[in-house]
């Protein structure tokens, strides 16, 4: 087995369909620019699900919340009505309370979108809390090199 | 003083200005018709807000929310970008929990979409709530004849 | 094989799956009622999709769109983030250029919310057109009795 | 005239107020984040507004339109229901066909969301044109030093 084998099977970049519909477009006949985001969203959720981690879950369970600190998206192609999306996202790096998260939403293998984004772990005050070790061991597994 | 001019002041129709933007738009070229709701509900807030009740002030205080029960919308002229709208509402009934509500979307004088609503006063617990007094005495004021 | 099964056969009953995410909730905890007509709309489309019709297909090719005239909806119980929903939707009748679709969201087989909706075909000029002949028969078969 | 004075007459920053609704909210009691790109895009859109650049107009006369490049936005502290915002927002800098604004989103004063973007102005056919004349020059008395 390769180093590159090794190295895709130790990072695995989540991945996640999309279908644009009338909601998401706007007057120019394109995807309306802040519905990028939650696509992105949608995708977090969804690798956070698949290695699983629920939000209302640890809401109840930890008391803990994930919050956005910080996000950068440049366009790059317009996505359209109708268009079938993939939505991949790897994780970056961690932080005590934070999770840096790369994202990259792609029509038939072009990205459209380039997404980076800080989340936070924070408590049920609002305030940064650790994130819980079974999540950080889950996300560390998927770091991008 | 005339009848007419009795009632008008006794039945004030609540009147919210709206801007169109591309958020509210869809590829079609007009605004997303779940969009149309949001427009009345910004309105319907203002008419509680202008009458002294604040959706938080009435969680914190009373333990109250308002839910919607039932809406139903006719979509009669599409609005656009960049229009100036106008929205309407007026009460036209009140329940032991409930508010009946007919709300009209116009642009320059022109109807474009009718929506008649019902909200329902929920308590934490999300089961019906009697309406509190001084909100059933500010709003009877305002019932359409 | 009896009726009920012919008639099983002849009405099938569209069935799309959404997910609950943060973006379609509201500060209440629940999902924000205009996001139904969201949900509704996501399955009008697969629905017409799974019947080989494309909205930027109908529009290239026909000149056509789908508008919504009325829709109704009534909320039974709230959907929270993180549901898994069900949104059926079966013809109920057909005019020269309209459609009436009856919508149920459903989560474990519960009904949360109902929706009746009234699409027309319009042309680029946003006047009424007939439905073209193939989608007419596609959803004459579906037409629930 | 001191030179601040002479700063502040020279580099008017624009004003926009919004008021939060439950549309913008969601289930963890906070404006989601990608709204705040909302907010700031009606703001945008005002501010073109108030200096003589309407969407609709722009894209009839001279056939363009603006389209986001790039966005960054760091969420200092949440907005929430009832809110009342004001969103400031400066011209950074022009290029031939792009601008360069910072836009802050805040709440009596207080900072919640900075945002930084860069919106280039595209033709019909969705490729870079130049900045209209009157447009570059209404911007340029606006640039902030």
């Amino acid at each position: 087995m390769t180093l590159t084998a090794l190295n895709t099977a130790a990072t695995p970049t989540h991945s996640f369909p999309i279908r644009v519909y009338y909601e998401d477009t706007d007057a120019g006949g394109i995807v309306y620019y802040a519905n990028y985001l939650k696509f992105a969203e949608r995708a977090r959720t969804e690798m956070l699900r698949d290695a699983g981690f629920h939000h209302t879950a640890m809401m109840a369970g930890d008391g803990i919340m994930m919050a956005v600190r910080r996000v950068s998206a440049e366009y790059l192609k317009p996505a359209r009505l109708d268009d079938a999306l993939d939505v991949t996202t790897s994780v970056k790096g961690l932080g005590a309370a934070t999770i840096e998260l790369d994202q990259s939403i792609q029509r038939g293998g072009q990205e459209l979108c380039r997404v980076a984004v800080t989340i936070a772990c924070v408590g049920r005050d609002g305030r940064p809390a650790r994130l819980p070790a079974t999540l950080r061991q889950a996300l560390s597994t998927q770091i991008q090199s």
